[in-house]
């Protein structure tokens, strides 16, 4: 039985209200749980602190949060859809070991609290990841740029032929690309790092008197995030932010990815991949198709997607805490998941992408050079414009 | 193994390329593997008709194909990561079961056709099921409109009382504004019902004759979708449409909700709600939030992005089969299940409000007659702009 | 001044605030102002038959109503910022012209009114034209079809070569894509044909008998829409159907287009275009890009963020009007004139790509008839698996 | 006639094709123009220090282009059509004025080279003009909420009362939130200072010698951007991360005026708002709606359905120029005025909100003080598990 039911009175349950209400949200909560237990121990050593439990108290808790722990890494604490979510499932297993002393857990503290202090500390953690993966996808560029340095290729705009260039400034302008949304990243990351636990349900509580520094410090945050009608409205905006700081640099490898279809497309061999890379056809035997990048593509669009699914739902909603808020969960899950993989397949294909030197070669027809050309005749005095429209007749006319 | 690697080395396989590229996929087909194997049976009567496979063949195959349903049935058919998706898994079948007449099932058709038919024939069954979802969720709404057609309630724009109506008014507008919505849904199920089975990888097989007329017959679809090219085009296309045709009826009801949790805000009695459709707080006992109504917002909010997001994986891509097409499945899937939630849930709360009439009388405040009285005006001659006049006159100075 | 000021006080205005909440808005209303004269004229025939004005005064208001119609087509009909809007500027105008007559014209209807029924008019005149300009464009693609029949072109799958079709296949994709749209584009137009004009501010008005028939024959829609809760719940709702009815057609141009640039791609030549459709390069003579197509590109992603911002915009208001539902014009207007020049563009580029059948000789190599070989087998009776895997061998070995 | 024509044959221009590509982009570049002048008065000195310009060409350029900005200023230099862009508008008027020299301006850069440089510019510029405009925004909040601090008022959530909280809190929530957005704002500022000048068609010019450094300093850049494919990829990117930056802004001020609409809903009166903030209705005299408010809602949908257009145009592209990248520049500059517009407005809103002391008194229920009784047993050493339910059954049985 849940803890908040609003009455016990047989018509208070609907099996589909309640499937449509709390869905799959506690398979969730298994991600959450490790965090939650960590804030859970934080905030009992508070509790002591201010007086709520005696230390005999503490350690039962500090004990039984362990064991909660433990437990979960076994997988055999599990949280079912009765629970309804895992802040539930902590405080009955206290309850059941510690009786009245798991009765004052929640003392001080809300539901919407521990989401918010948990989904903060695993945030925290994803983002330092995400730096890490950034700068390796970053250095995996530069490396391969430096490999290629002298490698010619054709410079493209509009898919046609352009200007010369080399296979190693293509892959360095990814690399920078890269590297350069690492301060975005981190001023995010600094911004989460504030503890919210303490805002109850947005609002504080009036005659409790929280030690809020406390579980700051125990909990590793920069800071205390005061106002709690501000750590309310973080709830869904910093997880929004968390997967926006990582937007742009998904959008520089959509264009390397675009760039590796593009450059492999209808037989084309500037750059050859490995057979890992390269799916067949059902019935057409010769068939190499290039699926784990065009899946890349689709899955960015699902990441946008997502994404915007944070944004209108957070969008316009009262200050306080609204249950929709709750669904943005998921949403920071599965985006954040898919931030990652498509992180490692690009990676995967940066590593993995070998300039084919022949091919790149036969490609450097005499087109890429006309604005050479031009300029040739700008160093003998001819001005810019005039020499581009004498070029230009020439290769118009084929005397070029 | 699969049946169409492109290469037999070693370095043909990398886990993290293939759970990237094939994902969960293959769980999805779980929902496709019924319609496949219908598609199969008149696949089989097909290469019966143009000679590939003898009588005896087509009996080993249908026998076979219906054994897959019945071990499907009892949730022993299951499909793996390693069969990649349901086609490959009834192929093996067949093999092991019939030997080299298993080996021909595949004959003039792709797996890209096997998803088209498999998924044109549960669409049409979802078209229709949504068809009558709505048709009762209008009919809930035209039932209680009757049943309240002479409670008066306050009418309300911008959020401030406007002028009176009643609670059957207002329910009616739900009921007309969604069976308005069936035409174009049925026109919409119209689109899809042609057959797609033959098409190949897009292209048709040219020294291969095909009996498509057969298979459309056999199937129940209107008609041939007769270019292949089209039918290619149309995966991910009609997907699109199905969802989208539910997406007026959605909107429509995301009003109906925001009215609910409008006329239940801050203590209002407008409505009396059961206690399934409430849920409390871990902190404030007194607490009765409409939560499902709150869930409601959020999901439409996810419907929308879901939609939103086969629109831009579809959008531009060059007209034949590419990999990404493949992920609007899923999202297929899950955004029509979040309609029959939605509409579901909606008429949980059409079935289940009952109007407050003590309060409705309390809050047909002056205000909302101030309209009349200027048309008492009117109706013994003053020009409307200045009956206007005079009665805001009144109503400012209190007159009123 | 406008009619229905708050208060007459000196704080009543704030020019920021009257830019940020009529902006350009007003600009708009000079396409409403036609159909908003067609429909008082319709009200004021109204306004007779039930006794509210005399038959001299009816006709000088549609006298004066004709002016008004007349001065707007020579441009001396301005619709300021002063006037907000059409509906104001028109009462203004008959107030000055008729007297006490003019502030007659007002009585039983609203500015919503009055916005809903030009509104629907004009949808309905411009769903008309976008069913010819569908139809059109898919007998355009019929045509070059028919013309192209027979000339061969390899199809491509993950934009590599896959086997061969005919550039009258390809293009009949599209003719077949584009007129399947055209039922579900009538059946929206059907469901918008339905007089709003009555419904006053959502509400009706309970002391005064209108006689919406007469409107509803006057301005020839098929039936009045006798809720007037959902008249106003189909403001922005029906403007979204009509814009989404395009959406299908719109996608399916986008591949179109896309193929346009993958044929043309990187100097290929299977297709050849007039001047008018590529631009040079500032700097690069030698460059023939095609622009429009890039630019149809990115105007389609306008379009689907358009259509997403109207989605947003309506979902979930309550059912009476708000404000933000006025947005939702100008979001009609700007996506219908996209879609119209997104149209008119693929019609250009459908009417004047010219195959290039030396270019598009060459590119018929054998690798695209590998599946054909696969069915010679077939035909000889050998079971189409291990075809597959006989042909594929031989591919690989290169001993095909 | 434009400068780079691909041919000059009487098929190279089409009406439509022209308006369909420029489209009033060439409107946009007025914005662009002083910019523009001032890259070009840096690129001419560095065409000096290079050696392609005497000192007196390097005169007349500087005295031409000063010439511009002024007639620019005063409205007399007019971007038409014809010059497609401001560009060109400048070069041809450099080559009208001083003859061969202005033929020379465009030696070492191209048109995406200016626009890149000019849009950088004017972000730089404008994102100094957000930051300082959040920073105000957070300011006024702040002293609005020391002026209410010891205000009391009802914290809401899910609509419905739940503790009590003083309106000094509440504005405080605002404040800090937004002040916490300006140190991410500050690092896109700090990420889009480098001069992109010089990366002419996106891949530099082999054979001139550029001196890029002396162009960032002159242009007070903090650095070159060095790789000239990245330059061209953070086209649009920048822009997009732009307007990103305002994003959580924006969302969090949705909220404030959810509030607002919220706490003066149904003729509630917790604030009270000055007249210039409501507007009346053409048929119901006694209304007041705050449909500023409204039009907010709508306007934070039109600015995140254009932000997620800039998302789609980029996404996905191959990483050289492609033509639909440069319709982002509009995009850009409506979101950016969007986003002005929606901080002025709400400003306005946080500047006049006054709190109605009585009603807020009144308002005060007992209800939001059930859980003070709690605490007030759990002071007494009650486990809060069963203080909560001791104080929930009293409260359900009406002894509270």
């Amino acid at each position: 039985m849940r803890l908040w039911d609003t009455a016990s009175t047989s018509d208070s349950h609907h099996e589909f209200v309640d499937h449509f209400t709390v869905g799959d949200d506690y398979q969730w909560d298994n991600q959450l749980l490790e965090a939650d237990v960590r804030a859970s121990k934080a905030h009992a050593l508070m509790l002591l602190n201010v007086g709520v439990i005696t230390d005999k108290e503490n350690k039962m808790l500090q004990k039984s949060l362990d064991e909660i722990l433990l437990l979960h890494k076994k997988g055999e604490f599990l949280i079912t859809r009765n629970h309804e979510d895992c802040h539930t499932a902590i405080e009955e297993y206290l309850t059941m070991k510690c009786g009245d002393t798991g009765k004052k857990i929640h003392t001080g503290r809300s539901r919407n609290d521990q989401v918010l202090v948990a989904m903060r500390i695993i945030m925290k953690e994803k983002m330092d990841d995400f730096h890490d993966q950034i700068q390796e996808l970053s250095n995996s560029f530069s490396q391969q740029s430096k490999k290629w340095s002298s490698q010619i290729m054709p410079g493209y705009t509009h898919m046609q032929k352009a200007m010369p260039t080399t296979v190693g400034i293509w892959l360095q302008a990814f690399a920078d690309g890269l590297s350069d949304q690492i301060p975005p990243l981190k001023s995010v990351r600094t911004l989460i790092d504030q503890n919210p636990l303490g805002s109850a349900s947005g609002f504080g509580i009036r005659n409790f008197k929280n030690n809020r520094p406390l579980t700051t410090r125990e909990l590793h945050f920069q800071k205390t995030q005061e106002n709690p009608i501000y750590c309310g409205l973080s709830r869904g905006l910093f997880e929004y932010q968390c997967i926006e700081a990582l937007t742009p640099s998904i959008l520089i490898l959509s264009r390397f990815i675009a760039d590796i279809l593009f450059f492999t497309a209808d037989g084309k061999k500037y750059f050859t991949l490995p057979d890992f890379l390269t799916t067949g056809s059902s019935i057409m035997p010769q068939k190499k198709n290039v699926d784990p990048a065009e899946i890349f593509r689709g899955k960015v669009s699902q990441f946008l997607a997502i994404k915007h699914e944070i944004e209108i739902i957070y969008n316009g909603l009262p200050s306080g805490y609204n249950r929709d808020i709750s669904l943005i969960k998921q949403s920071y899950f599965r985006a954040s998941t898919l931030a990652e993989e498509l992180m490692q397949m690009a990676q995967i294909f940066a590593e993995n992408v070998t300039p084919n030197a022949e091919a790149l070669q036969e490609s450097m027809t005499e087109d890429l050079f006309v604005t050479e050309k031009i300029y040739n005749l700008v160093k003998i005095g001819v001005p810019f414009r005039e020499a581009y429209q004498q070029v230009k007749e020439e290769f118009m006319t084929g005397d070029l």
